[in-house]
Parts: C-alpha cells; sequence; structure tokens
C-alpha cells in the first residue's frame, strides 16, 4: 500500500464513523520518546520517518506539521502521499487545531486514538474545539486500516539487581505509598516505561536505546500490580515481583481493570494516556500530577552513582581508543559517518556489561557537525577524511549505567574562527562544570552561564545546555533540566544532567563539548547550603583547538586537572603507541 | 482609640453583620505600594506600622502576619493589642487562610473589604474557603469604626510635557486601543496609579515618593474617561485632557458609572481591585489580563531616557557632595543615620527640577547596614563616626526622571574580609553591567551573573537583583525584574532596571552597590540580536575597598571606563578641594 491508498483507506473509514477530521500523533500508550514499531502510525501513513511531527487527515485535504530539523527531509518522503506539508515555527503556518477549525463545519466531529493522547493534549485539544461547536472523540480508526502491524517484542523482562539499584523494590513502593498518602490519594497509576521499569527493579529491551519494556503499575494502599506481556518475565524477574508482593497481570488485561474501579481518587500523570482518565471518569475523582517515583528516580542514590563512575571509566577507555583509531587512519582508508559509528559501537561493546548503545549516535563531519539532530544512514553519508573536524555524539547502555558524551574535533587543519568558536564553548562547559550554587536554584539560572563567552560574541545554541540522564535507563529523563525554558524544578542532590554547550555554522561545521555532571552537596555556610557539579565523564579534549589566552587561569585549571582524572583513570588501560598519543593529550594545556 | 478598643469596636460590627473573621489587608482600591493615609486601615487598627502585613479578626482571638523584617518591630508595636503576632516564612506558623478555616465553623463567613483587596487574591481566597464551605462577602465593617480619616490629598495634578514624556497622549490612547482590538475588548479599565498617570502624561503627589495622584481611566472604542478629584487640575491638565478629548469625571463616580455598562468585554488586570469586577460581573464578559499601557510605559522611549541621562549627571554630582561631606566630617561632628538622609536629601534640592525623594533612604551604618529595608527614625538611629563602614541607598525625583543608587563606603578602617565580600558584590554588579544577551532572554537568566561571585565563597544575599524603575515615576515598576523568581517578562529594549547586588553579615555590616541600567540593542549576527546594558548611573566607587587581584582585566577595564565617565560627567560641576577629592577617587585603579 502506498501512503496515498493508506490515506484513501482510512478517509473511507472516517466516513463510516462520520469523522471530519483525523489526527495521528506520533506516540504510543506510554508517552515514549522512541516508539515500538507497532506504534509508529504516523510515520506508516504518511512514510516521513522524522522524530517528530503529526498528521491530521480530512476528506480532502492532509497536512503534516513538523519541526525546522525536518523541512528539507520532509518534502522527500511525503512526495506521492497527496500529504502538505505545514513547517511549525515558520511565520503563516496555521496552529493545527486553528487549521481544523478553519476547515470543518461547527458541530463536526474530530476524531483521535485516546490510546495514543496524552491527557494533558486531549484536554487542551477539546477545549478549543469545543469552544467552537466541534467535537472531539475518541476512534482509533487506523486499526482499521493498518492491519499488519507485527508482533510485539518478546525480548525478556530482567532484573536490575540492587547492587546496582541502590534501593529495594519494597522501599520504593512505601516511598511512593507515603507520597500518596500526603496527596490523600488511594489509587496510583504509572504509564511512562522508564517509571514502571525504575519502581519495580526490571529492565527490558522494548524499545530502542532505552532498556525498557511495555508495562503498567496500580499502586494501592494494599495491592501493586504489574500489568505486561507475562511470557517475558524471566525466573528472577517473577521471583523478585514475588518477593515483593507485586501480583502480575496481563498487559491486555488493564483496560479491563480500569472498568472495574470505584470511588478511588486516582494519583495519576496528566501525561498518560486519554483512555486511562476515559476508562475511569465516571466513578472516581483524578489527582492529576506527575508520578511521585519520578522525582524519586532523578536523584540517584549512591550505588547508582557510584555506577556511573564505574561505567565512565569503561566509555572512556572506548572513546580514547575510538578516538585514537579515528585520527590516526582518518584520510587514510576509507571511511564515513556512518561506518564510524559501526567502529565507535564496536569499541563500546569490547568493555565489560556494554547493552548497547543509549541513543542513535550523532556523528556529522564538515557541514553535517551543524545538522544538531544529524543521523548518518547507510547510504549517503559524508565521507570522512582529513581536512576538516568532525563532531562525535553518542553513548552507551552499560548494566550499571547509562552515558552520553560529545566530542569536537580535528581531522585536520581548523581556521582560527574554528579554534575561537571551540574554545568559547568549552569555557561555557568548563564555567558550568565550576559553579557553585544554593540549594533550591533551577536549571534557568545556570543555563546562561554556559552561553555567556558565546553571548559577548553575538553567537548562541540553538537548544538546551542540559537534559537529565538515568541510570541504566533513558538518556532523556526529567524532570530537572538546564535550559532557557521556565522549568520549576530545583536542581538536587544526586540529579545527573548533560553539560552540553555548541556552536553551528550552517554549511561549514558544528562544535559541541559534553560531559556529565552530578549535582552534589558543596558547603553549608551562614548563608545556607550550596551546591556543586561532579564532572561524571572522562574523556580529554583536544588542546590544538584551544586559544588558551580566552581562558582564564581558573578555567585551565579545571581543564589541566580535569585531564590530571583522565590520565590517572584512563592510563592504566592503555599500552603503547596510543598510550603515549594519549599521555600527550592529557598533558597540561 | 487604642489598638485593643479599635478591634472590639470592629467586632460588635462584625457580630451586626454576621461575619465570623474579617481580613484587613495593607492595601487601597490602586494596589498601590505606598498607601495615602486614608488607606492605612491596618496600620491604623493594629498599631503595627510596617509596610508588609494584614490582619485578621475573629470574635475571639486576632493575628497579624508579617515576614522577617519585621519580627523584632511587630511585637513592640502590637503590645497592649491583643493581636498576636504570625511569622510568616517560620516552620509551624500557619497560612492564613487555613488559620481561618481552622478557627471558624461550616456555612461561618468571611469578609473583607473588596475595594481594597485585589481580584487574583479574592479568587484565590474564595476557591479556598468555599472548598471548605465557608462564605466570602464584601462588607468594609472598619468604615463604621474608623469614621475620622481625614481628608485626602488636594495635591494639584499637573502636566508632564510632551518634551519629557515623548510621547503624545493621543498616541498612548491609539496604541493602547490597537491592543485591545487585537484583544478583542470593548471597554478597558486602568486602575493601577502609574499607568493612570502616564497614558494621560500627568503627574501629581497623592502618595509618598510617587509622583501619581488617585484616578481611574476608562478607555473604549470611542471614549476616554480619567475619574479623578477635578478641582486638583490645574489649567494645562485640563487643557490637555481637552485637546486628548479625554471627558473628565469626578473620582466618586466609578462605580456608578460602571453600573451602568452592560455587555461589553472587559480588559482589567486581575490585580485591580475586586470592587471593580463585583460591579461588572452581572453583564459583562471580563478578560483579564495585564494592561497593556503596563509594558508601554516599561520601554522607555529615546525622550525617556535622554531624561535619565541627564538626570544621572545632576544626581550624581549631588552624591559626590554628600559623599565628600560625609567622608571629611563623620567622626568630626556629631550626625546620625537620620540627620545624614536629611542632609543627602538638600544636596539632591540644590540641584536642577528636583521634586523630592524616590523613596525613604535606607542609610545604615555598621551593623544597621544589614537591615535590608532599614529606615532610619528621626530618633534613636545610630550615631555616625569614623570607625565602619556605611551603606546609602537613596534617589530622587526630577521632573526628567528617577534615580536609585546606593553606595557603600568606609567612613573608618575595614576589615580584610570586608573588602573581600565588597569586591565580590561589585564583581557581581560589574558582570551584570557588561553581559551581552539575545533578544528573548529574561530576568531570571540574568540573576545568577551577578551573584556567582559571592555564590563560589559560599555567600548570597537574600533579595532581587534588579526592579524596573519608571521615568518621573514610581521607583518599583513592572513587568520585567531581574531575580531568582520565573518571571515570563522578555527584558526589552529601553527597559530600566536596577542592578544591585549585596551582602550581608547580620549584627556587623551591609554591602550593596546599585546602578540602574538600560536594555539597549548591541549587535545582530546570524545568530541573532543581542542586547547589552547602557549604565544609567554616575557616581563613582571606593577604589580602598577593592581586592584588585579578584577582578579580571575585563572588570577592572569595566571599572576604569566608568570612572572616566564619572569624569568627564561629572567634574565640571566640582573646583577646588572637593575636586581633588573626586579625581583621586575616579583615578584609575
Amino acid at each position: 500500500m502506498t501512503s496515498k491508498e493508506k490515506v484513501a483507506a482510512l478517509r473511507i473509514e472516517m466516513q463510516k464513523n462520520k469523522v471530519d477530521a483525523f489526527i495521528i500523533y506520533s506516540a504510543d500508550p506510554h508517552m515514549s520518546e522512541y516508539l515500538t514499531e507497532q506504534w509508529q502510525e504516523r510515520a506508516w501513513l504518511s512514510g516521513f520517518l522524522g522524530s517528530a511531527g503529526f498528521v491530521v487527515i480530512t476528506q480532502d485535504k492532509a497536512g503534516l506539521w513538523t519541526d525546522g530539523r525536518y523541512f528539507t527531509q520532509a518534502p522527500v518522503e511525503l512526495a506521492g502521499s497527496g500529504i502538505d506539508l505545514y513547517k511549525e515555527g515558520v511565520e503563516g503556518t496555521p496552529n493545527y487545531i486553528d487549521w481544523i477549525i478553519s476547515e470543518i463545519q461547527e458541530n463536526g466531529t474530530v476524531a483521535v486514538n485516546a490510546l495514543a493522547t496524552s491527557h494533558a493534549n486531549w484536554e487542551q485539544l477539546s477545549e478549543k474545539l469545543n469552544s467552537k461547536k466541534i467535537h472531539l472523540i475518541d476512534a482509533p480508526l487506523l486499526d482499521q486500516v493498518w492491519t499488519d502491524r507485527g508482533t510485539p517484542s518478546k525480548n525478556p523482562i530482567f532484573v536490575h539487581p540492587i547492587e546496582r539499584a541502590g534501593q529495594s523494590v519494597n522501599d520504593k513502593i512505601a516511598a511512593i505509598r507515603d507520597k500518596m498518602e500526603v496527596m490523600e490519594a488511594t489509587f496510583h497509576i504509572i504509564s511512562s516505561l522508564d517509571d514502571v521499569a525504575w519502581t519495580l527493579n526490571l529492565r527490558g529491551s522494548d524499545v530502542q536505546s532505552n532498556p525498557v519494556f511495555l508495562g503498567y503499575i496500580i499502586i494501592t494502599k494494599n495491592e501493586v500490580l504489574l500489568f505486561t506481556n507475562l511470557e517475558k518475565l524471566d525466573a528472577d524477574a517473577r521471583k523478585q515481583l514475588d518477593e515483593s508482593f507485586v501480583k502480575m497481570m496481563p498487559y491486555e488485561e488493564f483496560f479491563n481493570h480500569l472498568r472495574t474501579i470505584k470511588n478511588q481518587k486516582i494519583l495519576v500523570s496528566p501525561n498518560s494516556n486519554q483512555s486511562i482518565f476515559e476508562s475511569l471518569k465516571e466513578n472516581n475523582e483524578f489527582l492529576k500530577a506527575a508520578v511521585p517515583g519520578n522525582l524519586m528516580k532523578a536523584q540517584k542514590n549512591d550505588t547508582e552513582l557510584e555506577g556511573f563512575r564505574k561505567v565512565m571509566v569503561r566509555d572512556g577507555v572506548a572513546m580514547v581508543k575510538f578516538l585514537y583509531w579515528l585520527t590516526q587512519n582518518a584520510g587514510k582508508e576509507p571511511m564515513n559517518e556512518y561506518s564510524i559509528g559501526v567502529k565507535l559501537k564496536e569499541f563500546r561493546a569490547a568493555g565489560e556489561n556494554f547493552v548497547g548503545e543509549s541513543f542513535g549516535s550523532i556523528i556529522g563531519y564538515k557541514d553535517n557537525g551543524a545538522v544538531i539532530h544529524y543521523s548518518a544512514k547507510p547510504a549517503g553519508s559524508n565521507e570522512v577524511t582529513n581536512d576538516a573536524s568532525i563532531l562525535v555524539d553518542s553513548g552507551g547502555q552499560y548494566l550499571e549505567g547509562t552515558t552520553d558524551i560529545t566530542r569536537t574535533l580535528p581531522l585536520g587543519a581548523v581556521t582560527e574562527e574554528f579554534k575561537l568558536n571551540s574554545t568559547l564553548v568549552l569555557q561555557g562547559m568548563i564555567r558550568l562544570s565550576m559553579v557553585k550554587f544554593p540549594k533550591g536554584t533551577k536549571g534557568v539560572q545556570l543555563d546562561a552561564i554556559a552561553r555567556l563567552p558565546l553571548w559577548s560574541h553575538g553567537k548562541d545554541y540553538n537548544h538546551g545546555t542540559g537534559h537529565g540522564v538515568g541510570s541504566f535507563m533513558n538518556v532523556h529523563e526529567g524532570p530537572q533540566n538546564i535550559r532557557k525554558d521556565m522549568n520549576p524544578q530545583d536542581l538536587l542532590v544526586g540529579m545527573v544532567c548533560s553539560n552540553e554547550p555548541g556552536y553551528y555554522v550552517e554549511g561549514e561545521y558544528g562544535i559541541r563539548h559534553e560531559n556529565l555532571i552530578a549535582v552534589k552537596e558543596a558547603v553549608t555556610t551562614s548563608n545556607g547550603t550550596f551546591y556543586e557539579f561532579e564532572t561524571l565523564t572522562i574523556c580529554p579534549f583536544f588542546k590544538e583547538t584551544i586559544v588558551k589566552e580566552i581562558l582564564s587561569p581558573e578555567e585551565i585549571n579545571w581543564l589541566n586537572d580535569y585531564h590530571a582524572i583522565c590520565k590517572e583513570k584512563i592510563s592504566p588501560y592503555l599500552e603503547g603507541e596510543i598510550k603515549d598519543w594519549f599521555l600527550n593529550l592529557v598533558s597540561p594545556l
């Protein structure tokens, strides 16, 4: 079936069901960042494979809304589908809700699949539509068109043991129940996959790069229920669930179970799917708030932090070996951005307890370095030689923790302008690494610290400075971050964040320097308690791209101290030529 | 009448009206920062004279809620009143609404004077009370008890001419009507006094330190109405209002007029008094949003900025003469914090177009420097000699603009610790003065820049870094500021802010360095438009309290450049010994 045929088939279903407009978001029932194959509805229908974007279909029009990252890719992939591209963030592009309102009549009907629509989104959409006397209904019409979705993953669900998790399932559930009691909730639903996995000290591999599995948890005063594919639970997982008094139920039973619930005060995130709310709304009261375990998960305990420190050495050794291979062979043997990524994965895979990549590597040579979410494809990626810089943003999932690191290095001569910009980015990264800040500080208060060196030159980067990172868990997690946006979440002890300023010259090159950092206590004075960051990532920067005169003595000290730590931790794993090369890399600036 | 008798009389009124709890906020019908005598209800009833605090009375209990600034003063002033002190911000102190709920029965009644209660506050209060089945009513019961409030000010209302305002009344009203049209509002109420004065290019002196007058404005598509005491309008003011087609109405007619309004979409700030909403709610629709003129007022035009620059020279000359007098005479002739303030005002009054102080001076010698909102009283203030530091925070209202400046100087030897802290504070002030930032940046993103030098030493200050400042208008104005709080307002070209980091050691000394700064365009690059600050205040800092080694070469350059400007602008007004003293002050570090 072509996209055009799929849209035509969907339109027939819409007619049958008297639906005037149908929206296909890019989402699954767990509001995941990465979707399983079964839930790639928008990609299946439209042919557009970008990570963000959604489609609206009416009887005579069809549109895809996506952002600036995909303005080149989308028209190619949409060609022949009859779906028009609506460029988000470009002046004159209508908001999709306004567009729907302009396209359909009063008393018309809009449908979505409530299972793949968050409650928050549903509420916003229905309020706007209702104000124009348009109805919003739940109708999973695509199910009638896309009938061969394949079978969901049967990958095992396995134990993330207490030696790595640092806290037992019973303790986690007790802590969640304490929060429920304070909030006067009697019934709690966890639907986000990383929160499900964290709560039960389990891991899986149903989703690309994220070590999670499909499941829902219900916690009441007396019961804990896990709804998942029971076949996938290995013996240890079953044993741990039994010992934690967790009742195992089939994934398919979740909504049937919800429909039996009455007179409960339900603690559920507004970012859960709308079907949950539909199933419960008649007979229960809602308490819409973030899942309490989400914040607990973000504050890594000592065991988890120790795990991070261990894998950072392993990941650093892999990175150094990779960087040596790359710098020694670029321009000598054929390689491209894609093949380099394969090679990098091999270096990581040689390390202990490596599970997989924590996200699809972003490896951009020359001008592709400026494409912030670049993904090199097996065919057609840039050949890599020795006459430009390369940006390598990658990470690994290890049983003890998760890594995310970016290094930008010259594979040949670079201009003075490149060196200046690379130094300004590094200076911002160093300043954020060095900062002390009072308890109660939020990411938005610190974001500018990493940007100031660039700002003073009229430069900036169009992405956040830092995102939360999980512990053998999703490489992007909340609730904290370090961005221009006004996120009310305080930075708390044990939170792990990326520190990744960058600078991009479209069509020429991109620069990003990224370490992971963890919040820890620094000092308590008469002015209160102050925090600081521990830098977790261990891997040197390239001194040949640093203009030393720009850095302050304190910043140079920080870099020399950092390189001394790299030397101490990594050199024991190196021998011969690579060790000489490495020792030169980490020698003082 | 004693406070005890006043409370007793109020309780009789409460019984008559079946009111179980009565709240007296510290507010007037215009939600002003400074209250006219007629609206100092809380002070009149309780005897407590602090700037913040409110009282709740029930039949058997009475409480005053206020913050840490007044924990020493309040018990003294409340003595014998029968009113208990509830310390806000101290653990265990109940929120006043929770306290009310715990004190009165279900179906009970709480009353406030809606005229002195903001709509936003009313909404929040009534929602919480209603959830516990307690009613909130408007009943100005204190009117029956406080019957001799004196007569309101008859001070003239005079023209702030176009040569100083830079924009005509007609242009301002046209701009406001444009915003109304976009917002689909048909009827607009302006009740905040600075917005009233700004809109009509008028000034008055009904309120301490703020050059405003009591009034309301109504703007519709075809009409502009000013409700004020018409006797106070001088001939030029009447002429200007006539030429701007503004209809003049008695202040007392405002609510009668509102009650005649029907079928309008009313644009009104949620920070307006609740009586406005009560008068209109039956027959109209509300559009609750900030007054459009508020943001226009905040973005000073070129004429207003030129006015600021002019008065800064005048104010700087007065400050330098004052500082010379102070440093030469401290320890030689008797003086105290209060008498110094009188002297400072004399130096300002000698300048052209001086109208009055822009706020009550904060002059703290030695340990009083650490009291952030200190106000020296005629009797009992610290004697000032020559063995400690003094903090002088003061400002003037001039016809062309408003000033606000703090200098902290040694009147004798100071410790190395003081010098270190003074330098860290100055460094923060300088760094914020130097920063370039992209269009779209908010104050919360820049606040930490002024704090970082202190933070790195485990130190901080417990107040904002900057507040908006009016143009011959209130010294505190919105909507922008530079604080830890998440204010969503972007910093826009023409906005004037204070830049005033500080450091305070309780019982010993306080340090604050404050200049006013204005946002201006710096540069437009491929990364967008960047802004920077122009420092408006012109007055040197004291080099003997600076530890030069702490400052970076760029920071030292900034200070030397700043002092060169001070020299250029101020030395022409000085002669003889003071000039020699001043030239030494502004010589390079």
